[in-house]
């Protein structure tokens, strides 16, 4: 069976995340209800990452195999026009083989975390930033971030939802930089646990704020407690940017 | 009685536009309710620009007379408690002279117009970009625009239904750049008429896309007849970005 990858934008608000689920629409489901009108085919839709409710992607990758084959252009367009007027959009299909797998082939995964750091609530970026009135030092949050670096056991950061086997993971890059009102928080590893970036995006406000040393954050993440944890940041702010294989 | 000057923002999508309407909400109305909950005073508030049916501003201003005194940023912190949960948030709130009129004080107006270029629909930048699927070459638009700097009877480029007494107005910026995906537009002037940016936008897609030549655009500037112009970009480009005094 031909096998195709997809890559895919989206913003998760109407959503109750990329996973089906029995009590909402999903991304996935809207994206395999399109490939049932297209391909008149039942399919299951393996994402690389599963992103919660109202988390956004602008690059989350997927595959599937379809029946036959299919000119990568002419499925596009047809998934997009089943699509809409849904905020789901697929930006590329290309033909892979069958050692593809979208979430197991996966060598890296990169998140981006929007603070709107401004007194006034968010008009326009509702939806798509944490609202923080209080003013962030986010030069302060950026050093602290390298602390994170590594390979670490992040019980601290993790869901206490989380599946995941075992709470060590190794973070690659944790940059805080500004633009204008927006604190962006970068975060890049081959895999996360869950719910780990609200959880540095929640425990680095504090620090941002002054109301944590960095040396608090060091502790946080030796303590392997969830409870040592800060805030975890609402999942609006949080965005799937690329997936690299 | 007190006047003030309000800075605002909001996301146009779900509004009839800015101006009190009969036939479906409007930004002016949710901020004169917001201020009637807050000085059970009903005003009229007065705004710079009347901005369509899903425009948006990150900075638009408006005037508004009250009863009594306010400290500035306890009506501010009122009005946005009160907006919650619409996407319209007060920036900043200024004690002016009686002789302060938004609209009529306004020196100049800044708009941005913002195109999604790309083959795939979009999904994060829907209802904030006019989608444009075929290559758009923006230096090419960026020339062209400056044909139309300068005084000039722009007939063509207003609606049927403009109310301005004159159709000439002076055009001080039209900018054309590119961020990626996104063309955009940047417009300036003491003040436009009904459509100007959004007949601009559509001329200038044609210019873009190589249907139209940089000399087309300046003979529809001179035929001054509104069949002269390209098609009308569609509203939720649109931004008010910024209104001088």
């Amino acid at each position: 069976m031909p096998r195709f990858k997809l890559l895919v934008e989206y913003d998760g608000t109407p959503y109750c995340g990329w996973q089906r689920q029995q009590n909402g629409p999903s991304v996935q489901a809207a994206i395999e209800r399109a490939i049932l009108k297209t391909t008149r085919q039942a399919v299951t839709l393996h994402g690389a990452g599963r992103t919660d409710t109202g988390v956004h992607a602008s690059g989350q990758v997927a595959h599937v195999d379809l029946d036959r084959d299919w000119r990568p252009s002419e499925l596009e367009g047809a998934l997009n026009f089943y699509l809409k007027p849904q905020p789901v959009a697929i930006l590329s299909v290309e033909a892979v083989g069958p050692e593809f797998d979208a979430r197991f082939s996966a060598k890296g995964r990169h998140y981006r975390f929007r603070i709107g750091n401004r007194r006034a609530p968010l008009a326009i970026e509702q939806g798509h930033a944490w609202h923080f009135p209080k003013p962030l030092d986010e030069q302060r949050m950026h050093q602290a971030a390298q602390l994170l670096l590594g390979t670490h056991d992040f019980t601290t950061f993790r869901a206490a939802a989380c599946q995941a086997k075992s709470p060590v993971r190794t973070l690659d890059r944790l940059d805080v930089h500004r633009q204008g009102e927006i604190v962006v928080i970068e975060a890049s590893a081959r895999s996360f646990l869950h719910n780990q970036i609200r959880s540095f995006a929640g425990s680095l406000a504090m620090v941002g704020e002054g109301k944590w040393s960095p040396e608090r954050l060091r502790e946080a993440l030796d303590a392997r407690d969830r409870k040592a944890c800060g805030p975890v940041a609402p999942p609006e702010g949080l965005t799937l940017t690329r997936v690299d294989y």
